[in-house]
């Protein structure tokens, strides 16, 4: 199916219209539904599914947000704009986009009060124990390596994943990104926008340069939905088109992960035909498939037996540098009672690994995994000689994680263990607006979430994708609906 | 000045025309020019400074070519198309274009013997030492870490770095680039290839979806250009526009490198405006400046004090992974005698170094650089110990160069030490047709050269832009010309 600009000549009758119409109902179409429904433009959602949710309804929820929200301070973090900046700033590049994330630290608080005032709810309880997500229903966490190394020398740690809170949470079942759509979605609702399922959008109407509706495909036949105001994309990433993340993103190929297959990359795809800029589209989230409680006790080397990150800092971070520099290939070495330790620890063990590898001693486990003679041995040796100590020197890996890897020892081959979504997207301006490649917005066409470049250039936290699409969601909303 | 493509009835008047009009008068330029006019057509370039070369003119001259031409058989290399086509897909990737690597082997002895047809002369003489480029006027060198780990395990090494020969070469002084754009152009002028200098090209006109000639500025005044049959697009990379480089390429940020200030992204801003397809936006060349006579002799370490590439490599590669992987931080430890060596050696000598530290012992070094305690002496200790039986099990360095580091030795800094020019742009068939998103070509469009995507994804070698230059140049113009 092209993507070709659709002329408003050549639509044949308007099947459907509204002032607003939003192509996706995931994290950033919710938001801009809720606002764009509350100026009292009339709005209309269209879903590729059967229903609202998106990648954002099958999350942990995270949304990362901070500069003194009452949650931080009611788990006594202080924070501020300025070192929610500083943070992001280091965090998200190189290449960050600083007036974007200016912007969005000196709203943030706001944001969360409309989180709230929309009825999503948050539990004042920290979660200190490494891992993925909250084990339970807290709702404050750190998830960007906020307070591991080098982050804790360039601001101030303080957390900043807030998570919806959901009651009795199960392991392994329903998500706190559910608790976060659901009252977003009933708000939209109660302010008057409307929704059309299992609509696959398709390609831009244009009148003269100016975007005023969408074509579309609904139980087969071709539909035509006119924007009186304006366009707002919200369709996710292009982690699951295969051509582009060949094109953009080739070292994530075949490994997508926390996406959906509706990410497919049509709304940049659509959005590129009118001549839309794009930035950062080689910028990817990356999960690392271990668990952090096996992580902070071990030591995780390269294909040469080299440390080269912080076990203890986010597993997001692990990741990235796992995948991007270091060919994709990581050992956790774990001896027999860490690895115990670990097992008996608090967490959602949902990414607990068995040692691939058991030896009596380093060398023998060196040989086993096919390491360079001695090149895990020397860093084993060196580790612990400076473990003795209770010292890091090399990656400043916390106090309370340092311990001297003892025997049994056992490695976790973590090569090609790796997967994640893709980051960049559209640029917009701060308002939501996309912008042509002449530097000027497009007129009518808004976007927001995952098709767009938002936060991270080159970095990650968990909850900068749910923070700038919600936020910038209804930026666009607003801005849609003028 | 806006790139939006500009309707064909906003034009008042043509200035000029031609069947086809070519932007650009580097490499890509020259060999489209060469091959319409030999078709027949009417061939216009239109070329922004006041005369033809481009930064192929000022390059080193390479061009990636191999499969068995006669300059690797009068040297005494064996090579083939699936050897060469097995190095480009591992060295060019991840994400590397396998077919357009498939395509690029099987005619690169043709495009050879098409090169010294137009007259480019290659000299049959292999150059040998480590460096970017022949000290003399020899016509072959390896220029891509062929003969170095890993890729002499994946690849029979084979030398495919043809350089144009240039008589009485001076060290500093032209570029065998020169006798590469030279006859090219004089080829194309002979075929009846017409110029026009000092027009900067702004954007392109269109008719019904066509594209029919080229908005430019010349003196101050606006001119418009028909083009009766298409227009080629070889303007050069983006390595120069600041917004593009921070939006796609952002580690390259502030050092561009082999690169000249016309390479401002415009083709690449004009196609996109029309909806054009993009590719490895992110993907750079990147060199290291140091001697490669002096990175041989010694060892290259990270911040952390760690080996992480075989020294003796192509430099470029060398460049890319200190830039992309080791947060563009390098310290090239090398004793004395090495330093003494590589001072003496038959090399062009532009980079060579003087240590920036020097101390008596290795821990004395690692403490005036600055680098974690122990770092770098387990890391000279394993290098030691291993070269005394002259072997290099962590990165399979040759022998010749394996020797034990020995005092006084000296670390030269390579922070901040990398430079480039981006490799991405549009997506192009392999006739030269510049691709819109929707897949299809753009009629009346095509592109070659560093404002396409060619060859290299991630990895590079040198003669790899003047060879995909050169060789699509000919396609697009050929195509054009139909």
């Amino acid at each position: 199916m092209t993507v070709t600009p659709v002329p408003v000549s050549s639509v044949p009758a308007w099947d459907d219209e509204a002032d607003v119409v939003i192509a996706g109902y995931g994290i950033a179409g919710a938001a801009a539904a809720v606002e764009a429904a509350r100026t009292g433009a009339e709005v209309l959602v269209l879903e590729r599914t059967g229903s609202w949710g998106g990648a954002a309804a099958m999350a942990g929820g995270f949304i990362y947000l901070g500069g003194g929200t009452p949650i931080q301070k009611a788990c006594g973090f202080g924070d501020s704009v300025e070192n929610m900046a500083a943070f992001l700033n280091a965090a998200m590049g190189p290449g960050a986009d600083e007036k974007r994330i200016a912007d969005y630290c000196e709203h943030s608080v706001a944001h969360f009060d409309w989180l709230v005032e929309c009825g999503v709810v948050f539990k004042p309880e920290f979660f200190a124990e490494p891992g993925w997500e909250p084990m339970g229903d807290q709702g404050l966490m750190y998830s960007g390596g906020e307070n591991s190394y080098p982050f804790n020398t360039i601001a101030t740690p303080a957390p900043r994943g807030h998570v919806p809170q959901m009651q009795d949470k199960k392991q392994g079942e329903a998500s706190a990104g559910f608790m976060l759509m659901k009252p977003l979605v009933e708000t939209a609702t109660a302010a008057g926008a409307r929704a059309r399922y299992d609509v696959r959008v398709q390609a831009l109407v244009v009148d003269d340069g100016r975007v005023v509706g969408i074509r579309a495909r609904q139980y087969g036949a071709e539909v035509h939905i006119r924007a009186r105001r304006g366009v707002v994309l919200a369709m996710g990433s292009f982690a699951y088109n295969e051509a582009m993340v060949a094109q953009y993103a080739p070292r994530i190929a075949g490994r997508p992960a926390a996406s959906v297959e509706q990410h497919d990359g049509q709304a940049i795809r659509m959005a590129q035909a009118l001549g839309a800029d794009l930035a950062h589209m080689d910028a990817t989230e990356v999960a690392i498939f271990v668990d952090p409680q096996q992580l902070v006790r071990g030591i995780l080397v390269n294909e040469r037996g080299q440390r080269y990150v912080a076990e203890d800092t986010y597993p997001g971070r692990v990741g990235q540098l796992t995948l991007y520099h270091q060919n994709n290939t990581a050992y956790l070495i774990i001896d027999g009672d860490a690895q115990e330790e670990a097992m008996a620890a608090p967490s959602p063990g949902l990414m607990m690994r068995p040692a691939t590898w058991v030896a009596d001693s380093i060398a023998d486990l060196e040989s086993e995994i096919g390491l360079p003679p001695g090149s895990l041995q020397s860093t084993v040796a060196a580790f612990n000689d400076a473990a003795a100590r209770g010292e890091d020197p090399l990656l400043h890996k916390k106090a309370q994680w340092i311990k001297p890897i003892g025997t049994p020892v056992g490695a976790i081959d973590l090569r090609e263990s790796t997967g994640g979504f893709t980051l960049g997207g559209l640029m917009t301006t701060l308002d939501g607006e996309v912008l042509h490649v002449s530097g000027e917005p497009i007129p009518g066409l808004f976007a927001a979430g995952r098709c767009t470049a938002g936060l991270a250039a080159w970095g990650y936290a968990s909850g900068v994708s749910l923070g700038d699409g919600s936020f910038y969601g209804r930026r666009a909303g607003r801005s849609a609906a003028r």
